[in-house]
Formats: C-alpha cells, sequence, structure tokens
C-alpha cells in the first residue's frame, strides 16, 4: 500500500505558453521543463502526482489553423480539439518529466491519459455562452459563421479591425469519465497527466451514451473533479500569484497564508477575489476542502514546493 | 487473476476514415463505430484488448492546417503531430467504445495512452527517408522548403501539378516507453488504446533523455513491439482483405489459412507478398510468434472475430 499523499495539480497557463510567445514547440518545451522540475522535486518530497493543465492558447492557435485550412480539410470540432490538445501536451510533459527521472536513473510509469469530462445538458451557460474560443473575424465574417455555422459571435473587442469572436459554452463539470483508469495508474505508482484543457466536455443522453459538446470547461472546477473522484489528499492550484489577497489594492492589502475553509468562504463571499480569475481558483478550493480533501493551496509555481510542506501559498484548510 | 487470453488488434487505415472521405468527423465517428462493434463482440467472447491504429489521413490533415496556417501560427513537428492525432483518435475510440458498454450496463475502464515509441538514432531509414506525409507542393514550393526548414522533398506523382512532397524517415520500433502504463491499465481490466500512429517517435540521447524525431513508424511493426511488451497473447493485424495470398493473381493463387511460423517464413522469402503492403504485415506476424506468443491474425475487420475462434483470416502459429 502505497501510503505517500495524493496531489492533484492545476497548472495555470503560463506552465506550457507565456502570454507574449508565439507558441513554438522550443518555447512550449522550455516553459514545460521549468514546470516539471518543480513537479520533479515534488516527487523527490514523496508525493503522488497528478497533473492536470489549461490548453487555451494550443487550441486557440489549432483553432485558427484549421480555420486558414478549411477549403482544404474539414475542421473538427471542440470535442476534438480539446482531445488532440490533450495528446499534444500530455506528451510534452510525460517526455519532459520522463527526460528529468531518466537523467537521475529513475523508471517511473508516467503517462498522459485521454479525458472526457461530464457536464450537464442543461447547464445555464448553454443558453448563455460567454467563453471566446478561435480567431478573432471582422463583422461580415462573423455573420456568415452565424449564419452557416450556427456560431454564436460576440464583439469581444471593439477597438480592432477584426472584434468578433465566437463564444462557446463552458458548463460546470460533475463527473471524470475515465477516473477509474487514472486511479488505475496512480495505484501503479504512475505520475498521470489527465482531464487537460478542463477535459472534453461530454454530456449524457437519456439512452445511457456520452456525446461530445461544442464547449469548454474551467481546468480548476475539473481538477476540483479529478481530485475528489480519485480521493486526492491535496489539491494544488498554480496561479501566477504567491498568494490570494484580500482587500486588493486597498491600504490594507493583505495576502492570505493557511485560512480556514469558513474563512475563505466569507472572503469569497464579501467579494474579495476577481470573477473570471481568483474567484473561480478560491471556489473550487473551497469545494475540494468541503467535499473532505485535506488541504487545497493556491500559489505560483516557483512558490509550489514550499507551499507543500507549509511554507508558502494560500492554504485552506478544514 | 485475470486468464482471460490479451489481443493487441492494430486497426487498418479504413477503421478510421475511408479512401474516398474528405475524414468530417461525423464520417470518422461513424467508421469507428462499425469498427467497435466487432472490438465489442471480442470483449463478449473474453477477450483482454488493446488497441493501436494508424493515423496517416489524421496527421495528413493536420499538415495541411499547419501548412495553411503557417502565417499566423508555428506549424508543430512530427512527434508533436503524432500526438495530436493520438489524442484525436484515442478520443473517438473510447467514446464509441464506452458507449457501446455504456448501451449493455456495462462499465469497462478505457482510455487512450499517450505512448512514445523508441527508435535508433541510426537507423539506415534517416539516411534515406522514404515516407510521404503531408501536403502536395509545386517545385518551386518544394524547393523553398529544402531551403528554409532543411525538409527533403521527392517527386512522387510526376502527373500531378504539384507533383513533389517531404518525405520522411520510418524508423524501425524497438521498445515501447509507457508499456508499463499500458500493462497497469490492462491489470486493471481496462480496454487501452495505445501507440497510435505507430507511436510518437522518440530516440533515446546519451545522457538518457529521450528526443522526438521528425520521423513516422509502421503501425504495424509498433503494434508487434507493444504485443510483445506486454506480453499478449495474440497479435491481430486487420486489413482489408481476409486473408494473405501466395501466387497473389496467378492460376494457382491461395488463401493462407492457419501456417506454421515456418511456413510463413518461407513465403515471405520467396517473395509472395507486396513489400509496402501485405510483406510487413506477414513480417510483424512472424516476429511476434518468434518472439513467444501464441498466434499472429492477419485478416479483414469483419473476419476478425471468426479468426480470433479459428474460423477465419491468415493464422500463423508455431
Amino acid at each position: 500500500m502505497d501510503k505517500r499523499k495524493l496531489v492533484v495539480i492545476a497548472l495555470g497557463g503560463n506552465a506550457i505558453k507565456q502570454a507574449k510567445e508565439k507558441g513554438t514547440v522550443e518555447e512550449q518545451f522550455k516553459n514545460v521543463e521549468i514546470t516539471c522540475e518543480q513537479l520533479v522535486k515534488m516527487n523527490a518530497l514523496g508525493y503522488k502526482l497528478i497533473i492536470t493543465h489549461g490548453n487555451g492558447p494550443q487550441a486557440g492557435n489549432l483553432l485558427i489553423q484549421q480555420e486558414e485550412g478549411k477549403k482544404l480539410v474539414p475542421p473538427m470540432p471542440l470535442d476534438i480539439v480539446g482531445a488532440m490538445t490533450q495528446g499534444q501536451i500530455g506528451y510534452m510533459f510525460q517526455n519532459t518529466l520522463q527526460n528529468f527521472f531518466g537523467q537521475k536513473g529513475k523508471n517511473i510509469p508516467i503517462t498522459a491519459v485521454v479525458t472526457q469530462v461530464l457536464v450537464k445538458k442543461d447547464d445555464p451557460d448553454f443558453n448563455d455562452p460567454s467563453k471566446p474560443v478561435g480567431p478573432f473575424y471582422t463583422e461580415e465574417e462573423a455573420k456568415i459563421l452565424e449564419k452557416e455555422k450556427g456560431y454564436i459571435v460576440k464583439k469581444v473587442k471593439p477597438t480592432s479591425e477584426k472584434p468578433w469572436r465566437r463564444v462557446v459554452p463552458s458548463p460546470e463539470p460533475f463527473g471524470i469519465v475515465e477516473s477509474n483508469c487514472i486511479q488505475a495508474l496512480v495505484d501503479a505508482r504512475a505520475i498521470v497527466v489527465a482531464s487537460g484543457g478542463g477535459g472534453i466536455p461530454v454530456m449524457k443522453n437519456s439512452d445511457g451514451t456520452l456525446s461530445g459538446l461544442e464547449a469548454v470547461i474551467d481546468k480548476d472546477k475539473a481538477g476540483n473533479i479529478l481530485a475528489q473522484e480519485v480521493n486526492a489528499d491535496i489539491f494544488l492550484i498554480l496561479t501566477d500569484v504567491e498568494n490570494a489577497k484580500i482587500n486588493y489594492g486597498k491600504p490594507d492589502e493583505k495576502a492570505l497564508g493557511t485560512i480556514t475553509v469558513a474563512e475563505a468562504e466569507k472572503y469569497l463571499e464579501e467579494g474579495h477575489f476577481l470573477a473570471g480569475s481568483m474567484g473561480p481558483k478560491v471556489a473550487a478550493a473551497i469545494r475540494f476542502v468541503k467535499a473532505g480533501g485535506e488541504k487545497s493551496i493556491i500559489t505560483s509555481l516557483s512558490n509550489a514546493v514550499d507551499a507543500l510542506e507549509g511554507r508558502s501559498g494560500t492554504i485552506i484548510t478544514k
């Protein structure tokens, strides 16, 4: 019986592609390497690891390529695009991690698992999609896509030459289809990359079958569900700051260290955290602890190892 | 202890995309469904399954999209393209299989594993690449790619307006990096999709690290290595004909049923099988049995279940 603590790590966007980069393969592998250095340290400290990650820039690039090639090649829907980025990013992580361990003479099984994530057909976000994806369009292009492909388009960058963009639903995840496979791999002492890009969104039909959807799922929300389903001890959300803060930008601004789930809920209700940014991370962190997890941590990549050992980051406990 | 026989199934190209199709998502899911109907029957007969598959049409389409979008988005190299198609095709198979089982009320763990396959740096194919990939080019376009990207290009369709194409090495595979993960999943009674597209080609550097390569691997050859590493009982190669044949197209043409590995080797040496087609399949089938496998089978999808039960196909035994 492997008594080590199991950590589900949700990596931030810059773990794979920095905002200012174009996203060449060299750039992406370099970022993944910086991330994996920290993951290797966590392994050395005796933690079992499941890694989940975003896919915004990779999916965005693929959607642009699909758009540019659409006269020659049929574009794939978002569920397939998500699956493709899981393969892409999963490979980069497993290759890089294996290389770090290989250099130390360690043979640790590592793989990425193609992962579907359940969402509800009647999720309110399907009626009011809000998540922009893919290329920007002129009004004319946008209207054609609206008519021909049934896309919902919104003017998201009013001052730009191409201000329009497709928006898709970002429904709440509630189950991980492949959690039994992920669990089996963890039990075999493997490091697993799973639910990449928030997972491939699927809904359950009345006959029990699963259908892929034109939607995207928040990776921290999916990471929380995954962490619960595999009974992880710790849910670690990596972002670009060391701590969540209250009274942000005010004279009494304060970085949060170790707090109880009750305190975190109070701060969340009081509106201390940004809606599209720190807010959902704190909410996911709270849900994990309330569902029985030992602790959730929100911190930056460079503080992650210290935070796991209780010396940094915002730590939410019972 | 799960005593069921383990079959590694190498699916032919038309398991996912028929030659005449454009490759829309609907077409691909429909073909996958036809294939999965047979896989479900094999499961019902008591076989453990690992599925491997080609990715030629999917990688080809993605390379065209990358080419068309290259002014906006940096194209990815072939190792990443391979990983992306593993995610894509893996998802289609695991979703479709889960749907078949779900309708029967069966909950079988199923997943695709991102898989790297080891090749040798000094494989002779790196000096004389022969496998055409991606879009066709005019001579001018081809010469630019040769100069700017170091591509090796060959005139493969002399009568066409765009007769040139990139050619890449297709080295011999000799190891599956993730075979321990695949084994762990099989031990947990999962159905696994692995080594898709012949696997992501990687070579081992002198420091023990693995580097991805601009190459492709034959899926039947990689399937054979995979079958050996997981100690499969049966290696089943699916193609578009029911049997391998000797004296093909001659008056004494004969479909091969159950033959010994010695007979198969004799026929192979005598040149009965087409070089780029049935030849390598027979060679991979022979290697599996010589390495200790119980039997290899070469047949078509519609005959696969009968062939597993000994009633169809070309079966190579000790």
